[in-house]
């Protein structure tokens, strides 16, 4: 019989939290999954999470690590049936130390990913991750889930930035692999395969990121395109022309647009009306590179040869900061909208319009009139496939299931994957075992299984 | 008793190699390693691997991968007493697509890393990774050991550039991971555990991987500075002034450019000697950057501060190359001198003048005289801490295992690692398992043994 009484001595008060006092922790973003917890600890160190680990291990206790809660399927919350804690990393937001020589950051597992922007840009450095929850969301978290968001293109996904790490693994020991190396080749990669693993090999405690010199200027542009191709043929040009510059490179459609814009009063920065917008951001940190015209030269000459229709390029931090507005609150405009199905998937960058046109096409057949809303990240072939009912419907008729199934099948059939940055949780588990090689899945239940024999970590996700 | 009669069978004679035939396959780069197989298999392609590892699965033989057979410690070849084949992927070396637009290639294992810079350079791309034996080194065993070199800093090691792969895992089954996705978060991410894994987990048949466009112009400079702090703060601030575009920032002490210069005739591009001498590496992809102006205003801002003492920026494509060989040759100045003790160690970079420091006293406290030539990357904190034994000494007297020992020690407690860019291998296998955390040394054989449960795969290598 689970016990919480060793926890509430361990932890203190501010500690555990049991019952209502555990609201907020114990179901996830979306209200759609969590399982109640015996209760939710709240460490505020490495030691007492591993004496946390400990009296899990001792009570047969299943453990689920949780960040800023912010993610959207149900990873870090409990499953059904499942018995066991949350172990919150609310409570550990040191950043230990910042290192202006070295490029790096040492951070505790719960630092918010905006607290820690804004402590590196005050030394002139930046980590070059960005994503609509970074208000919230934690260190760990993004680890866990090999966060990526829109300037993994340039930059890599959260394991491109992890240097060292420190988890505590599912028997309570400490691992201290917390070392500032970008070399680092003495065995596995245990650094990287924690990268994504939600938790289920052990609990992150603490980490040390690549930092970079901050932007000190950037160009950002609105494109408008008479399809995805040429959207995709302007990505490969913009690559060639502006090179090390380039960082962001993101695209919508005219619907998102519209929905947005019926929902949320904001101003159109291009005049022409899609099908497909844009957004090119170029970013440096050396003074002087005369970002703005090299970016109107290149978009000249994709506007000359037509396969562009319009764009603008930005004149002020002001116009900036709305267009980007336009591609982060995309998602308000279509939840506002009402009834929706949320796809994150992705396709090698090529055959993204192949991909885009047969998903489209599938759905419509499913429903006819399903309004599709395909957005994302250009430059990593990352796209966020999602569906509002036809115009006038509040819902899909109980085709959710078959409209789901279609998208996922065609992102595999085309060179793709079911899950590109927001990880499996557990809504995408059943998927992850229809979908995935068998020799993956089998690789996977071998690795998890060795690193954690008694099935405690996180249960019922990823694999 | 292994019969090797089903291997000539399978593979034919231009597939399956024994005794004499074999040689140039079964002893290691250095003739240091390597006990003699039943055969080297030479497969033509996936199908032909699988085969090979269901023979071997049969029989109960071990299997050791192998790409160009450069590796520094033995990891390649078989382990004394070990029973079974070398797989070479010798016979693999075909590039099977380069896409411009999506900047990626896909190949075969057995690609040369040379053949495939100049493949790759027809078309204006560019794989950022580049050692001294990229003209023998292929690139399953690139991925394999998860590869360095002198464009970590900028681009990371191989791993980052890997975004799919096929391997054939021991059973014989093929696992077909080979998407060209940045963003592929559907469980563990398993392309990542297989680099560096230096052939315990399968046999890398075929790889897509990143590319960028090629560079344009170069900016190199060659600078002497007064000491590794010195150096240390110079990459440092060429890193806020130079940005996107600073690439390589290699560095290496008088005593290797003296030896060099003793056994190979070159020309000194600084008048200034010593006590250290810095590489800095601009490079951009765009025209008309400027690299050159924006390189000499920094090393001007540089001299005046008197951080550094004297410098040159290469004029011409020649002085450049000329710059680059002093590099690159570094190593051969010092085999040429005679006997020498290699150590590939990293530590994180604001203690690299530390780690010197202490490793060149603790040395010399052993052997009083011993010459001490630590050159690398200092980008990344990779060292080469090399020594020669006291001049007009021809060995070390029976001392190289405790100077060995005092430097990886000190790297270790340093922050570091006792294994940066060329893995494990035989040799390291003893010293890993001294220096490895516990809980690393644990987790690392628990996957081992979760994937190859019998052990058949590159036996007595990493774990």
């Amino acid at each position: 019989m689970p016990d919480p009484a060793p926890f509430r001595a361990l932890l203190g008060p501010a500690g555990w939290r049991e019952g209502a006092d555990a609201a907020g922790f114990t179901r996830d973003w979306l209200d759609r999954y969590g399982a109640a917890p015996l209760g939710v600890a709240l460490p505020r160190d490495t030691g007492q999470v591993a004496a946390v680990m400990r009296l899990c291990a001792e009570q047969g206790l299943a453990v689920t690590p949780q960040g800023g809660n912010t993610g959207l399927n149900g990873g870090a919350v409990l499953s059904a049936g499942a018995q066991g804690i949350i172990l919150s990393l609310a409570r550990m937001t040191r950043i230990l130390a910042i290192d202006p020589v070295e490029y790096t950051v040492t951070v505790e597992a719960g630092v918010v990913l905006a607290a820690l922007h804004e402590a590196l840009g005050e030394q002139g450095l930046t980590l070059p991750l960005h994503l609509g929850s970074e208000g919230s969301a934690r260190i760990g978290g993004l680890i866990a889930t090999n966060a990526g968001g829109s300037h993994a293109m340039a930059h890599g996904m959260m394991e491109a930035q992890v240097l060292g790490l420190e988890a505590v693994l599912p028997d309570g020991r400490v691992w201290d692999g917390l070392r500032a190396l970008i070399k680092d080749n003495a065995g596995y990669q245990l650094r990287r395969l924690f990268c994504g693993a939600e938790g289920t090999l052990g609990v992150i405690t603490r980490a040390v990121l690549r930092t970079r010199p901050a932007p000190v200027a950037q160009a950002t542009a609105l494109l408008t395109l008479p399809d995805l191709a040429a959207a995709v043929q302007a990505g490969a040009f913009l690559r060639r022309r502006t090179g090390e510059f380039l960082s962001a490179l993101e695209f919508f459609p005219e619907l998102g647009l519209a929905l947005l814009l019926r929902h949320v009063p904001l101003p159109r920065p291009v005049e022409t009306r899609g099908p497909v917008y844009l957004l090119v951001e170029l970013a440096t940190s050396i003074p002087g590179m005369g970002l703005e015209e090299l970016l109107e030269a290149a978009l000249a000459d994709l506007l000359e040869e037509g396969s562009v229709t319009d764009g603008v390029v930005a004149a002020t931090g002001a116009q900036r900061a709305a267009i980007w507005q336009l591609r982060e609150e995309l998602p308000e405009g279509q939840r506002r909208e009402g009834a929706q199905i949320k796809h994150d998937v992705a396709v090698p960058v090529g055959r993204l319009p192949e991909f885009v046109a047969r998903a489209g096409a599938a759905a419509a057949d499913i429903l006819p009139g399903v309004r599709v809303n395909p957005f994302g990240h250009l430059g990593d072939g990352n796209v966020h496939f999602n569906l509002s009912p036809p115009e006038g419907r509040a819902d899909f008729g109980g085709l959710a299931g078959a409209l789901s199934d279609a998208v996922y099948d065609l992102a595999v059939d085309c060179g793709g994957t079911f899950s590109a940055e927001h990880g499996l949780g557990q809504s995408k588990i059943a998927l992850a075992d229809r979908l995935r090689p068998g020799a993956e899945r089998d690789m996977m239940r071998a690795i998890r299984h060795a690193l954690d024999p008694e099935g405690r970590m996180n249960p019922d996700k990823l694999v």
